[in-house]
């Protein structure tokens, strides 16, 4: 079952810089982690923004808010959810 | 390269039936045949709405608005598009 | 699995009363058949605006998508659906 | 009387974390106490979000400010009230 | 048990002048009938649109609902409903 | 003359606790002054919000943001002010 | 007392082109009039776009919603009417 | 002196398919004729919708609303215009 | 050549007073130095808001843009700018 | 191929003055940069605002994403990206 998931990343001013660091690297972790066990088929970069637009494969909707509150900068995101289905029109 | 594209359509309320309807079906026939083509390799409804979320894969800004314009119910929609770019934790 | 539904209904002026009329009677049967079939079990109104915020329980975002669209006034409704999960303070 | 309440909550990074620790402690043990008392017959969380979707069983709007403002968290809540009627279609 | 209403009137062009004006008769006097009954202590409009601010003192948000949608022009406005508490400052 | 205010309060994290404290002291016996001059007919509270809608009855637009500006809360405060007039259906 | 006052014009399709015109030289001529009356001391073009700015001199709200509500194309506009005191560095 | 313009379209459903063709035709007329004028030194197409992105090179805010209000597709266009100034970092 | 401002002020909590003091008085120093020389021919303060509404009348964007950025409150403040034109019904 | 960029930008109080200075100059250092390598071929300040309206000219989205996260004010900048194609009126 998938979602459309955007995530916007806003970091305080106020949180030290190793901190940060050390969070980023254990998002990028956590996120190849999922990635890796086919739970999120899709994930790109906005031009521009600190910023993604995803695609999660989950069973529920459980599992994706597990899954998401299990990320390291969950914290500090901005994160919107829309259920999609299968279009008439897709090949 | 690609494209975040979202799509929503709204057919005026004074535009006949069988209008809407032929206009509907030869709007799934291009669908169908951008996708063939390669162009749009992702496609999804959003779920309780008249609407879509697209990845569209071009060479460059003129042949995705060349595409965008090409579909028949493009009078008919708001269409919203964001550039894509590669995510360093995609895998 | 539980899906927040609100749905905002605005019928065009255009529509001959009768026709509209037909429609909403429609659409009363065909809610009570999904609330009878277990899969809408929560409806209420908005006080003051011709909008209900409803609770759907169905297997998957597709049964979601074919239970709204199915229903009479889906062309003349703006819905906005978020999914729900577990509480951890829920009782 | 039922009402719709949607809560978002921020807490401010200057907020040490054993003393958000002990605000949130004490959110869940009086979100389960009006639970209990039969005034909060809903609370469902928002997937991907530090955020909820309750409806809330009260005797007047006064008893409903007493109750939302009596959480612990309510100082880093932002609050949405919707109040909620019968619907003619509901069974 | 007191609510803040607004209401945005929006006669669409299409209704005929001689029925629109039937319309707003029959408004009038049924928020006469409403204000004489003691349900709808203030009635205010809005400098410069074709809009009122209200209080409305009701038993029930049922009642506040069978009264606003009883209004000749309820299909012609947009309405928004707030809940209003007793103020600790208020003497 | 009448004015609809809307004041929504917004104390920063940073100010100390005892600082807070004062300032609302100081807000309570202030509003208590204004309204029994006569000049501050009516103050409710916004269930779940930390706000309040008002009405106040003036001479001008001077006096009105002289009597906004003297409330020890007015740097801590979004207001947004609404001129009202007599309202045609008004008993 | 001073008011700023916005005017955004927005006249439906359905109307016939003359009647616009009409209506149109009587708005000039009503406009014309209140300004000759030294109520609407200024009145300025938004740059492309079919609306003005403008400033207010009255002596109540009601006189001010009388004004406004004379103007011919009052019912095709949207007016946004913002309340002004003297600033502190005027000189 | 520089302002960036931005125009969407919206051409009424109402209005017959060849008054509208020749209104598109007028207004590339114009659109050329304002370019070769050294007034409009940038137009683009935003990728997706009927709009524009545009430069317009003028004398003053009135030449700019003379130029804008002359173009055939005026009443049917949203307008948003922005003042630019020299940027410090510019070469 | 006049333009509409709108300046919405906002100083940060984290500024000590005095400072604050010291750049609101250079603040009205140049306000008032900026209308003696012709270029701000109008000031009004927003009533309920620490914002002002201002007419200016500049030679150019360059200008405005000069002026508006050497306030000492420029870098607390949104500001909002709008050409101006003659309207075809001012006296 | 033109993309359409708007940077707003906000550098947050708590960065010390010299920290800020330096950034900057380091901004304008890479701004001049990337114009003269015939990427940013346009740069304009938004009157009244830190903010700019920028053309960039590049060979894909993770070129523009490359340059635009290559800024040393990427961090304090809200950035807003549209694509741009060709305007079938311009000359």
């Amino acid at each position: 079952m998938l979602f459309h998931v955007q995530m916007d990343v806003k970091i305080p001013d106020t949180l030290p810089a190793e901190q940060a660091d050390a969070i980023k690297a254990a998002e990028k972790a956590r996120a190849i982690e999922i990635q890796q066990a086919g739970k999120w088929p899709h994930l790109w970069r906005v031009v521009g923004r600190y910023a993604n637009v995803s695609i999660f494969d989950v069973e529920s909707n459980d599992e994706l808010h597990a899954l998401l509150s299990s990320l390291p900068l969950f914290p500090y995101m901005t994160i919107q959810v829309t259920p999609l289905a299968r279009h008439p029109s897709a090949i």
